[in-house]
């Protein structure tokens, strides 16, 4: 794979005189494009061999075009705060905004080939890793992102002439390290493993560019034509084609569903719902307060039609948590901010440390159920959302939350008689829109939103529990039990 | 102080079952037009002797109100990002946006307080740090903030009461920690530099209400009655009155100004300059990845009126740092959810930690320049702003940032030449606009504007560099070496 990047390319220092003004002109011209536009952002993987001219080529980019509109993100150890999130949460955080060109010096294929290297990983989980990676990958490029992934090699020989050189001159031995020379060491090794990810991560998406580092020439100028021929093709529409992901199953024929087949008729009376309720806030109180939460978070989702009781359930667990422990985050419309990147960013940054919670009253299911419906989503956008909200709550889970999905379920009559109730009522007056009204119209269309919801994101690490709601009393109790359970079995 | 706190105040339980409900709805009341309105924040401040029921009554308020709109943020020991940064930089992080209510456990008053008692921290220091706190609660107060501030007390008896109580049930014990005991310990000394530290923040726009805390019943209506006060009176649209900040002086009366004062004539050929250049380059490329720039950062503001050359200087500077290194923040018209805090937070949110730079391409100074002259913002605000902004500067610096600002100052006569060669020139043309020639018309306020900002934050901490630049190539190098200078100076 790296053959044709050891053969010694170079350009003479004449041509590159030559041919560097142009280069910088047209890719300052097409950065003002894209950033007049706005429409995607510029994501730059940049990784290879130690003393490859990485370095060196992103300082050129940055002296190319205006660094105003460029941010370089360099991937070290992990702080504390990432330390206990999912190892993706770093580098969705550093995503730039649409617009905007990021270039990640050390992305996400560093630690898994480095952790390969090192002998700390399986084959198995190394592959796990890439997989993790593909999906994340096409997720960008699905997202709108133009994703140029750039690998600097250097031959053994180049790579060890090239440490020395910078060894041996007092204004560069600084930057050559013990560590360096370690990786040298396991150079055959790197390599090796260098070549298996970016071959299973070559994708038609997101293709690897394996530039030769040795030469300052040839390194820097190939690397501008990549970029220039990239952004350029991209601004001209032109975009990878994605494969679609499998549409949801037709409903089955004998009409039956999901969501049908809970007991709406259940009831809690009074006295026996307080007993409960007082009962299993304590419980809960005790699980979220004991010495093993610390080391785990808490993810929960409630999600529901519209009077389903989602607030008022909440309402009976935050009382049961201590104020420092939870947040409560309310999904409405996205900030400008949040609009300016993939639609899970949002969710990302919201993501707890170790000891805390994170309620979400609404969530990113809002791409499957009113994004679909309502067709504020393309299909393609929800259909690959069911696998990219697996991945999520897979990471979530891994990097040690607890993640508990509620879905608050109502009949029909119920939703009308709660309707009616608040239009009745003065100050719930207020929570009833002509809005609710409409998407009630749209009932089956819901249904079978949630159906194929819960088909496809009701997995082992993070189930769905369905709550029958029409009572509110066995709701509450209902979903409190779950959650305790939950809380238990995965401590 | 505490005495009218430790005299038993306590309300029978009846009495809390029959007001509650009433506070309850009021306060969600109040919550909700709060949200509606979303023109300030509100800020609760809880703070303490441990066991006097701070946690209790936080877990009320979410309890009482809508949990959706409140951030409830502990603050515990400091994380590593926060480490290398300055102290206020957590807080600033955590405060809420406008139309939200952001309790804090655990405030500034936290460290000052215990470090105070710990004996870590000389009287001197001690106050300065409380006089930091009454200047960043003006700041708050004057961006509007609503700000609460509850100290919950306990006399010593008191206090010895409720931690063994905690600590003899099974369900609490764990909440009575080694350190509370130690804490015990040293109650004199506790309240004694607790009195001092509120005694000196109760200003008229911030002051405190202290709670005893003993009683349940007492305490809760009581934080109640102090929360619903507040936030009816500021819906209300009652404000403290904040004395206005000294006006800067009228303009000598010899005409005489600062900018003027500097030679415009001063000019370097292209052979100097180049020579210069490589040169001073070099030096800033090695003082920037010396090992000594590890433990520091670095701060540059570049300010300069339309056309005075702030990025072709600042991209004179760039190209010497390695891209990992800088990072360059153009400021432009603010986010949604910057425009929902305080002026300078979207300056805070890009404090950079050790190690590393962030280059400002305008700054916090548009306030007491654009701003100011065009009328944005009221005479009251640029003119407190001064004061804040020497705060902030000052807490950089204390952070380990070496803070460079530099005014890039043109004559009249050479930006005319320069507006007219941009139209002139085809790929310049972009960079002139209508609102550049309204601007020039006013040169003289712009000036009385910048010898004023010049005059009150040219501080010891951050000193400005003015750089006559109507040459190019002298502005260039002068604000290279003046860089250097400051770098050198400060490892």
């Amino acid at each position: 794979m790296f053959e044709s990047a050891e053969i010694g390319h170079k350009l003479p220092k004449s041509r590159f005189k030559r041919e560097e003004p142009r280069f910088r002109k047209r890719l300052l011209d097409l950065q003002m494009r894209l950033l007049e536009k706005s429409k995607f952002p510029v994501i730059i993987v940049v990784n290879g061999v130690d003393g490859a001219g990485k370095g060196e080529t992103v300082n050129l980019f940055n002296e190319w075009m205006d660094p105003r509109h460029i941010r370089t993100h360099a991937f070290g150890g992990l702080t504390d705060i990432e330390r206990d999130r999912p190892e993706m949460w770093r580098f969705w955080q550093a995503l730039p905004p649409k617009g905007h060109i990021g270039i990640l010096f050390g992305s996400w294929y560093t630690d898994p080939i480095l952790e390969r290297v090192a002998g700390k990983d399986h084959r198995a989980r190394f592959e796990r890793r890439l997989e993790r990676i593909r999906h994340f990958e096409r997720m960008l490029v699905s997202e709108g992102a133009l994703l140029i992934k750039l690998w600097f090699h250097l031959s053994k020989k180049a790579q060890k002439k090239r440490l020395k050189e910078l060894a041996s001159h007092k204004e560069t031995a600084w930057r050559v390290t013990k560590e360096d020379w370690k990786h040298f060491e396991s150079y055959d090794k790197f390599v090796d493993v260098s070549e298996d990810a970016l071959r299973a991560t070559s994708t038609g998406e997101a293709a690897w560019d394996i530039i030769e580092g040795s030469d300052h020439e040839y390194r820097s100028l190939t690397a501008a034509r990549i970029l220039e021929d990239a952004l350029s093709a991209r601004l001209k529409g032109e975009r990878p084609v994605l494969s679609p992901p499998a549409p949801p199953p037709a409903p089955p024929i004998d009409g039956r569903t999901l969501l049908a087949s809970f007991d709406y008729k259940r009831k809690l009376e009074r006295d026996t719902y307080e007993k409960k309720l007082d009962k299993l806030q304590a419980k809960l109180a005790m699980l979220t307060r004991g010495r093993k939460m610390r080391e785990r978070s808490l993810v929960l989702v409630f999600e529901g039609m519209d009077a389903a009781g989602k607030g008022s359930t909440i309402r009976r667990i935050t009382p049961a948590m201590d104020a420092r422990f939870y947040r409560l985050i309310p999904i409405a419309a996205p900030t400008d901010e949040e609009r300016a990147q993939p639609y899970l960013w949002r969710f990302w940054r919201h993501v707890p440390g170790h000891g805390r919670a994170v309620i979400f009253d609404r969530s990113w299911y809002g791409r499957v159920l009113v994004e679909r419906v309502e067709g504020f989503a393309s299909e393609f956008d929800w259909m690959r959302a069911y696998g990219e909200i697996n991945e999520f709550e897979e990471q979530l889970v891994e990097s040690g939350a607890i993640v508990a999905k509620f879905w608050l379920s109502i009949t029909s009559g119920e939703q009308l008689r709660r309707f009616k109730a608040r239009k009745e009522t003065p100050y719930k007056r207020f929570k009833i829109t002509a809005e609710d009204w409409r998407n009630r119209k749209k009932w089956p269309d819901y249904a079978r939103a949630v159906n194929d919801m819960v088909e496809r994101t009701s997995t082992d690490p993070a189930p769905w529990d369905i709550i029958a709601s029409d009572d509110k009393h066995f709701a509450r109790i209902e979903t409190l039990e779950r959650l305790c359970e939950r809380i238990e079995a995965a401590l």
